[in-house]
């Protein structure tokens, strides 16, 4: 660890993720003693606000990480694939928050409430893993500490913003468009998403799932270490700005007891339990909030081992931009930011 | 059955679902001779059109049956609480799509399709099932007769429409005011539905149940005929004017042979399944048609006898309003429109 700051990059710093990491650079315990904001050509000329002031955004090269302890990637897997390893052999520690190398068994997986030890002996790649999945297993983590996790089937409700910057910006004009009786256009959603809901995220697999769907399959069972964890999700995109929900139903080795799984949520560190009189929230509540949101807690109707809950979370922060600088803050603790070059 | 064309009465006709049971009894096998609008003081002096002529509302009295010979109810459970003995003990026969006499043990719940057996004996009150069950069980029925189901969980994505023809404007006027910066208000939902999601549809009971849901909990049973089938539901109201989403994981009690669960959906009445290029549909293909829209088929990733599958219909017409009606014209086919008193 640096005594005199670190010098840290951003990767897609213009987009959705990337602006949401250099607003929570700023509020976070790291010593950032300067911000490389990258982008790609364009994105040329923009400048980001960085504690008061305003930083030139450069174009992301093979060279551009000489001297930079830490870069936060959000640009796309192919940015991630081509540019990562490249950043690593110069001694630059990666938290890439692409689905590129989270299934890697040499990279750590990391939602550092849940399994923060999984840094230890990491090679200078850490994945962040999926925006869903991290609210998901936020939830899911502290109850199966209780009860012991054996199955989940979930469903989705993602909001634009998980398919970056300008889907925003589709959502809002197909809106307007409809509203005033024109034909909406799409580009960033494979339909139009505004007063409609899309059951796909990603390409399909010949099996039928979607690409979301097999990261939510995936990644929880190596984040929980539960290998035989069964999961079945469907994924699917909803007009909403920004917060993803998932409606979940969790299946345990125990039977649940429902005062046990309150307590235990309301313990874990980053989970906020709405229950009694007000028993949800919603993105109107959660936008810009830190912390993963659980409601709707009740028991299975038919299986005493089993749990229906209902999560809301800021997919740009807790699903993507906080939970990177968050696995930094913990490698900065641990003293293992830097890394032995294999 | 009348040789000379039957009285209908339409028990809330200036409804969204109201307004469906009119247009659909327009193109239906059903003689009517004389249709009878009927709603509350609200809509004194509207005019309805039925096939090219223009009738004229009536307020619904205690005597408004008096010589009807079917009335199809669809203004609320304490009308029909009210006023659907009174038309039963006038000779009306009565077809209910609200909760009020559902899961009684005396009136059939009847989706056509799966089980117009149940019609026989009928006591002049038949009961439409709730809107988001009504779509999913005629998906999981061909389903069931396949492979014998055992266990549902489910997620709706249910549209504004579902709340009545005010939510709709609810819907569009805070859609509207966001776009503009204005603050939106609410009175048919619990919050601001547009550009959110509500993860409520009706009160919740002390177990933490949604009305909505313990429909879709018990509603199956009776109608399926199988009294131990396990439901786990978790319904949400989303920004969407018309057409409900329903994500389904069903298993049943052999393993599945997904070719043939493809070849029973496609071959069910009123099914229509979207696969292989075209895996699903949305609510802007399904606004304003009859059929349950099955797709997004595939086996569960992890357990050999279960289904993931994705149900689109429109709520207004196969959820309410159309069932309605097939109900009455299977009533007429098999000769059992008129009853006998008890």
């Amino acid at each position: 660890m640096k005594q005199h700051g670190l010098v840290v990059a951003v990767v897609g710093a213009t987009g959705a993720v990337g602006r949401e990491m250099v607003s929570i650079l700023e509020e976070s315990s790291l010593n950032v003693a300067e911000l490389i904001p990258l982008a790609s050509e364009r994105s040329r000329g923009e400048h980001i606000e960085f504690k008061g002031e305003s930083v030139e955004v450069e174009v992301l090269e093979e060279d551009s990480f000489a001297g930079v302890d830490l870069a936060l990637f959000s640009a796309g897997g192919a940015v991630s694939k081509k540019f990562a390893p490249l950043a690593v052999a110069a001694g630059c520690t990666v938290v890439d928050n692409t689905s590129a190398f989270r299934m890697d068994p040499n990279v750590p997986l990391v939602i550092p409430e849940v399994n923060a030890e999984a840094l230890k002996g990491h090679h200078g790649l850490i994945s962040n893993p999926n925006c869903s999945t991290i609210q998901m297993v936020v939830a899911l983590e502290p109850l199966h500490r209780c009860f012991g996790l054996k199955r989940v089937v979930c469903s989705t409700y993602q909001s634009a913003s998980g398919a970056g910057q300008r889907a925003l910006d589709e959502l809002r004009d197909q809106t307007v468009d409809i509203l005033n009786f024109k034909e909406p256009k799409h580009e960033k959603f494979p339909r139009i998403l505004a007063f409609d809901i899309i059951p796909q995220i990603g390409s399909f697999y010949e099996d039928g799932i979607s690409e979301e769907e097999r990261k939510m399959i995936q990644e929880p069972r190596k984040i929980m270490g539960l290998p035989d964890l069964q999961v079945s999700a469907t994924c699917a995109r909803v007009p909403v700005f920004i917060c993803h929900a998932v409606s979940v139903n969790a299946e345990f080795e125990k039977d649940v007891d429902l005062e046990q799984a309150r307590d235990a949520l309301r313990a874990f560190p980053g989970v906020k339990l709405f229950d009694g009189e007000n028993p949800y929230a919603t993105a109107r509540d959660v936008s810009g909030e830190n912390d993963v949101y659980v409601g709707r807690l009740r028991r299975d109707p038919c299986r005493k081992n089993a749990l229906d809950f209902w999560v809301v979370a800021d997919n740009l922060r807790k699903g993507a931009a906080l939970n990177s600088v968050q696995i930094a803050e913990a490698l900065v603790q641990a003293d293992i930011l830097s890394f032995k070059r294999n």
